[in-house]
């Protein structure tokens, strides 16, 4: 048995390939497997295993895996599912190191079983498993196509990672329609071993691959994918389309944190942390593949666009917006470069309008021009079918500018009009240039790319450990568990957030009218009632809060009501007491959540508070750990966060402090293995240098003491 | 001259066209539009017209527009421009109905007096001008192609009407690259005369249309092309593609309501009560035109998708939702309706998911399924490339299936894989049937149709009248001009709010701290006084307003806060006095403003209040006049509107009394010449039943008294 874990290498670049129920039949997957091996070009052996014997497509057929008797780094198993583990063991007799699992009947119909069974069989050789339910790999470091899609596959620099089957394959089918070369193609299945993140560990440093496209369902193994795509993010361009987007795939969470977003909302949030760029439709996904596998990174944000069609300039100038492209707007810089190439009733403004007199020489001189200026650092070429160009031509002169600086900016083309324009399209699309009819889907490209340039050129901070008492907090928390409780009562959430350095309302709590009014006098007035109890969680819902009482009558009146609601709310509430608080000043509502999230690990979450954030679920989520420049993508991520900064003459609030919380937040929640969710709500934000003040705070616990993520 | 106005039929079936300054020269627009006009099969009479004579393309060339002799309904003027205004003369002279001014060099280009000259002589005549600055028009209905554009024209239901030359020519050769079929295709240019609405009131009654797309850049006459809108969307399905959705084009507009929002945001909403469907990008427009020009309307809201791939399955999902594409969910019929057609590892939950091992039998079973059951009203059919179709006979077997239902319920395909798919695709647009390669496009076709759908639905509810005293406001409006002011005085506009039947919060004006004090006690504690100034139009921001004062001391203090403050932010305010107002119980905030905009005429806006909806400009417009559900939608269409039936347990909110006073905001704004905006900010809405109150309210004048509509 192998001493030491195969490296995922020797499954993109295999020595000896077996293929475990070749058969015979056309338009079976065991025939299909074997001459796409055959037809692909693989150098190394290739050897075809069938009981029945005899030769196929030239080549001799083992009856048995054992009697192969040369090197197989990779054999493919496609024999019904009753049969995967005993090849599974023979292979692991022979040193296989990697299956390819192609027989379906595990996890994915609830045989979860025997797909276990297979992969401690594996194991027991140390053999890595792709799969099952997958329809192969292909790699083009050894052209080996080892799937039973399409023959064909274009050589080329963009790597596929999916999870559908069905749609992997047509996926193959796409690429080549569309001329998009692939560096490899990877089913993953079931993914009952190698996962995503093996491959992007290798794909990261594969210098045949410039472009990552996964496409995922759902997500094994979070916490280890965020490393994976953080690192190949830094050095390839990682594009995710995950499909269940809608509310069918958000998580039904426990948490009130939770409830306030679907699971697709955070994955969002997790991939821009990670410089990943998510496409929503495959079309998206696929464009922006051809655009990024041939374009370099951009100098700057300076975006002009050059068009000769007024129209559509107006149209791309709309999608620079939606797509948070950059139009360069020094008019005096842009005018003095293009005055004697723009006719008198154009316009040199951003777009650059050439009008429909403009010929083909006006046209790709401008283009040049713009290519050639230093302070614009990427171009977008509109063209209008006219009859004042001559095609052939302009589509020459095009690539030859084309290649001429697509090393040094990037440049993105959108035609649009009939069939010569169609042919041109496929024409340039062949010389790999990336030009688009609609002026949206070529502007997508380019704010795809600015997405990650922007990502790029963030600084890595430290992350944070912030000072906490956890001393303090591991007592208050399992004080409450030694109560038979899963939450923090009132007053020892605050005392739980004092020990973070979480500055929170002064508060007493009481058991009685006399002990209330006494509490009030010393905190001083206005205050607020709260009723502490196990039972009511929710102590709005059961009128169990006062609010501004102003003077002892008011506390008075307040307590009874709080006491006569929650009794009407719940007839056997347990009621510990009421909590008396300092009526915090009114300003800007936020809140902060953490919580143990099931895929992702410790999140953090933060919105602006109030009825808003439930109905326009403007809030963001990251994992921790977290440093300072997340933390703020985090807090400006937010389409509400302009109110932050201020708005109709108020002052800047103190951004600062939001920050330190959310980091202590998310330290709780890391570090703490009882904790499972925390909510401030609301975080009460004052201006800068003001500080905030938790007003209300919700801490739920774990069902044991070692970390149970729910 | 004519007696009567030539009827907009003749330009679409006119009896004899003369193309003025036709040319022999390949390539000129002159040539191009003989050509185009002869070569297009036109049955009428054509008569070139050159000073120069001869003959073109087997026609006789008249020296003069004189010398033509013959009946002449349209005319195509393609000479310079300094030769337009006497050519004109001469059609006048031999009856021509209608101009079509090829020539541009007018109004684009600041020749804003030229072109009002052609068009005060061809007025003289009672001719009707199209241009200039166009590409010409085609017309289905006599086989014309009078443009310079592309030849060939396919025959069709389509109608295209646009603003831009170059993007409409490049339109045409893309519809024939398309297989989309034109009924006409009409270039207006600077709109001179014709504009958009001439065109509708025509295309809304042509039996050969069914779908009109109309690309825009700019309104003019917004308030009657609202009409022509209203008119043909219940007629037939009217696309609109507008640029200028960024900022960029967003209106200047001098008060607060406007600065809320650009002039998109207005065109945007307004589209939607006219039933206009507004496309984002010219892919999406192309696309919907197919899927409506051929597409039946549904009869009720159940769509299924079928598909062989659970990936694109869910991605068709989240489409569904991102379109709002009802999926019907009632598993137990589906399940019935499915059971015997999927296999047992499939899912008869919505997606069908007949998965990747169905063949083209069971796929096409299903397919009739769906079709055949009566719950169901639409369908999503998705295919994603295998081998286990034969994708002959799948094509041959869909559009069979397509032509059979095609009239009675919606159906919208989409293939996603390679070549074979690619060929399928074409194969298919050329059968007339819609199909996609991403499942974003197919959808969104399907949404476009139901939001028609919904829309036709929709019952005509009479225009309100709301009962106000007009006479009051009159004076209170002319008071105030008198008095030199262009806005109303915290008082006045209390004053005309409470002519309008708009409750407002109790309030007395007062010039010293003596009668203010003896005002705070008549109306009660607590109370906000505001200071009354003309000078000072932003209250809050000049520390002019002492909010929440509970007794005698308080409102001293008060007072002489908001002197010193105002003195302070403008030393020279001339200060009326202070005004003494009930504070009014907190609740839900909402701003309603009214205005005349330049481009609708006048228009009602409704928001949340507070911050946010600054930062988030969810806010609605409608026209007025308006009716109950046109408001009913105004009210839903902003995202917050379930904060206004109440979250967290809070009741739902008067949405009635918000109802009346935003049809009584419009009223104001159309009947009073003087008024030209009016916002309501804050109005306090209470729960349902208990009405709202106008908290604060800013009127502003116009200039003189004849409705100058800045």
């Amino acid at each position: 048995m192998r001493e030491y874990p195969v490296e995922i290498k020797d499954l993109f670049e295999p020595e000896g390939v077996a293929i475990i129920g070749a058969s015979r039949i056309p338009g079976k997957v065991g025939y299909k497997l074997l001459e796409n091996v055959v037809t692909s070009g693989y150098q190394g052996g290739i050897y075809p295993v069938n009981r029945k014997g005899g030769e196929l497509l030239g080549l001799k057929v083992h009856t048995s895996i054992r009697s192969i008797g040369s090197r197989v780094d990779l054999a493919l198993i496609s024999i019904p599912a009753e049969h995967v583990l005993e090849a599974v063991r023979e292979c692991g007799e022979i040193g296989v190191k990697f299956l390819i699992i192609i027989t379906s009947g595990f996890a994915e119909v609830g045989n979860i079983e025997g797909e276990r069974k297979i992969l401690e069989e594996a194991r027991k050789f140390g053999m890595r498993v792709l799969g099952p339910n997958i329809f192969g790999i292909y790699s083009s470091k050894v052209d080996i196509n080892a799937t039973f899609g399409p023959a064909t596959i274009k050589k080329g620099n963009i790597s596929i990672i999916t999870q559908s089957g069905a749609l992997g394959i047509a996926m193959i089918g796409k690429t080549a329609t569309e001329n998009l070369g692939l560096s490899s193609m990877i089913s993953v299945g079931n993914k009952s071993d190698i996962n995503e993140s093996d491959l992007l560990d290798y794909l990261s440093d594969d210098d045949d691959t410039k472009v990552i496209l996964i496409y995922v369902e759902g997500v094994k193994e979070g916490v280890r994918l965020m490393s994976s795509l953080k690192a190949a993010s830094r050095k390839k361009h990682v594009i995710v389309l995950k499909s269940g987007r809608s509310k069918k795939g958000a998580m039904a969470a426990a948490s009130h944190t939770g409830s306030l977003a679907g699971e697709d909302l955070v994955f969002d949030d997790i991939m821009k942390q990670c410089g990943v760029l998510r496409a929503v439709s495959i079309e998206e996904a696929f464009n922006w593949c051809r655009f990024l596998s041939e374009s370099t990174m951009p100098g700057g944000e300076n975006v002009v666009i050059i068009t000769n069609g007024g129209g559509i300039g107006v149209l791309a100038t709309d999608a620079c917006e939606t797509y948070n492209v950059n139009l360069y707007d020094n008019y005096n810089m842009l005018d003095s470069t293009f005055k004697d190439v723009i006719p008198s009733f154009g316009s040199a403004k951003n777009p650059i309008d050439l009008t429909g007199q403009a010929t083909d020489t006006d046209y790709i001189r401008s283009l040049r021009k713009a290519l050639e200026t230093d302070e614009i650092h990427g171009v977008i070429a509109l063209y209008c079918e006219t009859a004042m160009f001559d095609i052939e031509k302009t589509v020459e002169l095009m690539s030859t500018v084309y290649g001429e600086f697509k090393n040094r900016k990037p440049i993105i083309f959108s035609a649009f009009g009939g069939e010569m324009i169609k042919d041109a399209i496929g024409r340039l699309t062949t010389m790999n240039v990336s030009v688009f009819d609609d002026v949206y889907n070529s502007v997508s490209c380019l704010g795809a790319l600015y997405r990650k340039y922007r990502y790029m050129n963030r600084k890595e901070h430290p992350k944070i450990k912030p000072n906490i008492d956890m001393v303090r907090i591991r007592e208050i928390v399992r004080s409450a568990l030694d109560d038979g409780r899963r939450f923090l009562l009132a007053p020892e959430a605050q005392e739980l957030l004092k020990a973070s350095g979480i500055k929170g309302a002064r508060s007493i709590t009481v058991k009685n009218i006399q002990s209330a009014l006494t509490a009030a006098r010393d905190i001083g007035y206005p205050v607020v009632l709260k009723v502490v109890s196990k039972d009511i969680i929710h102590k709005s819902d059961a009128g169990g809060v006062a609010l501004d009482l102003i003077n002892d009558d008011e506390v008075m009146d307040g307590y009874q009501a709080v006491m006569r609601n929650c009794k009407t709310y719940m007839k056997n509430a347990e009621i510990e007491g009421v909590e008396v608080c300092k009526m915090i000043p009114k300003d800007t509502e936020t809140i902060i959540g953490g919580r143990k999230d099931k895929t992702f690990g410790p999140i953090v979450m933060f919105g602006l508070g109030g009825i808003y954030v439930e109905v326009m679920k403007d809030i963001t989520f990251r994992a921790y750990p977290i440093d300072r420049l997340e933390v703020m993508d985090m807090v400006k991520g937010i389409r509400t966060y302009p109110i932050l900064l201020g708005v109709r003459g108020e002052e800047m609030k103190d951004i600062e402090k939001i920050m330190d919380t959310i980091i202590k937040v998310g330290m709780l929640i890391d570090q703490i293995d009882e904790i499972s969710d925390i909510e401030i709500n609301p975080l009460m934000v004052y201006p800068q240098g003001e500080g905030a003040i938790a007003v209300d705070a919700r801490i739920l616990l774990n069902d044991d003491r070692r970390g149970d993520q729910k």
